[in-house]
């Protein structure tokens, strides 16, 4: 960084040999969070999660970030500190340096902006229309998790008008904190997105960011394909959470529920044996296969096919 | 571009022996514009024109837009349709691609977010830092005609409701028509910055963004030295509009007046003459001097001295 915040703008480097990644994603109260239920902290990481995301979805390494901010005078300083202590957090931990931004005094609710700009080796970047007949399909991490937290954190929230006592520290059940843990602060898988583009695996990539059933009728719109998705192979949340949901809810948070920014890729099969059960950390699991069909179809346990909706988050008009 | 709105982000290239510069600018309803006064078409130019300022303001060149817009659902197809009107058709005069974006719907007011990357060839860039004692002080095009526009546009808002007739199409004076243009549709001087940095005429460079007199002190603060102004070299709005305003007010909004977004630039003494009075058809005014006191004075007619006070828009927090 040759310039950050302080001038007219931020001047950077992009390495030789290099293209640029560009992305940006809002993070709107009452849209994408609640300041009932979301901590300050998790807000920051929250919105720039959504952009590295983007970034890992290329196959890019993120570099740099801009935030913009707007919110009412009504709004903490505690609060302020606690949203650029998890926007700050995370930066250093992917190494992104926040080079600028812009804020604002607005009476309304708090809206938040986050651009990255990232990089790649020419040529290497992922795209979401790549996929063809015959490819294997395959996703990181598990499925459902943000969603089922969100649902904890509001029945939650719900116990505490009552009791005037967080279930916070009543000892949940580690599976309980993992799913709030997951919505909260979502990991970008970057790493992973990086390994997939510099081994040349991958035909297409997409971040699970609406959920997964939406996300994988984007791929294979893109792609001008079909998949059929083998129910039994799907990383559902752990089912020790069934205390919390019904078997058929956690399918549901799976296949619809949005905001797990795991990555959904496709790979030619000659190269599927390459892809390893683990990457740093991070399960991958093969889930199905893209036909030549358009039809996005659900294989059940008992050998039955049933189409797959897409039914997760769709913003109004989102494009990216 | 190689890849644009569509994927997980776009993806683009940044020349060879270029530095990448990034900008970001919120354009907030009731804070940056109001409904009721600036058309769809003006609210996408300035949004998008604010951002193009600062990649001049350090002599780039501006390459890409992602332009972020929150909104509710009460806002019409035409309203959309002449936003992103005004977004494209400044986009395309600048040859500036717009990559990307995202789009969300809220309860409240219209939030946008325009993030511009710019390039500029490795060393060029002219920060706000770099003024000396014994520089001279440039300023481009006439200041405060688009506070006049905007004071103007206010009036005429008020006139409709017991009329319910524009003074719009009531022949105005020319020079009012120029003022409400310089409001609505401001010029962003990129080719004069461009100018500035490839001839390395110019030792510190900022746009008045938030009135001449904050934006001067911003550059005098960054460099640590101070300025006279000469209150009779200043390019005030044409006399015609002193049927608007007192000559007083005119040099009011010539100070202190935000959005013009001319470039204020200083010359080391020696280079000053190769400053030309007019560059592609926008005037450039020798207005004062750098000093090597901090403080920042106004020199009158009569040879009196004044501290020139900054009083222009200044953003709670803003940072760029």
């Amino acid at each position: 960084v040759r310039l950050g915040i302080g001038d007219d703008a931020a001047l950077v480097e992009v390495r030789r040999g290099h293209e640029l990644i560009l992305t940006t994603d809002l993070s709107l109260e009452g849209i994408h969070f609640v300041r009932a239920l979301h901590p300050p902290r998790a807000i920051g990481h929250r919105a720039l999660a959504r952009s590295l995301s983007d970034v890992a979805a290329m196959g890019g390494v993120p570099r740099f970030a801009l935030v913009s901010l707007a919110l009412s005078r009504r709004i903490s300083r505690s609060w302020l500190k606690g949203f650029y202590s998890g926007v700050f957090a995370l930066a250093q931990r992917f190494t992104v340096t926040v080079v600028g931004g812009d804020t604002a005094v607005i009476p309304g609710s708090i809206s938040i902006d986050v651009m990255v700009a990232g990089e790649i080796a020419r040529g290497r970047a992922i795209r979401r229309s790549g996929a063809r007949p015959g490819d294997q399909l395959f996703v990181s991490g598990r499925l459902g998790l943000s969603a089922m937290g969100l649902q904890w954190l509001k029945a939650n929230a719900r116990t505490q008008v009552h009791s005037k006592r967080a279930k916070w520290n009543a000892n949940p059940k580690v599976e309980i904190n993992d799913a709030v843990q997951a919505h909260l602060y979502p990991e970008p898988r970057c790493a992973l997105g990086r390994f997939l583009s510099h081994e040349r695996l991958t035909s297409a990539l997409i971040d699970v960011s609406d959920g997964f059933s939406t996300d994988l009728k984007r791929l294979c719109l893109s792609s001008g394909v079909g998949a059929r998705v083998w129910a039994d192979r799907l990383p559902l949340p752990d089912v020790a959470l069934a205390g919390v949901s019904a078997p058929t809810h956690i399918m549901n948070f799976a296949l619809h529920g949005g905001e797990d920014y795991e990555l959904l890729f496709t790979v030619p099969k000659l190269k599927a044996s390459r892809i390893p059960r683990k990457y740093r950390g991070v399960s991958l699991h093969h889930v199905g296969e893209i036909t030549r069909s358009t039809r996005i179809m659900l294989s059940l346990h008992n050998g039955r096919e049933v189409p797959l909706k897409s039914a997760g988050y769709d913003h109004f008009a989102k494009e990216d």
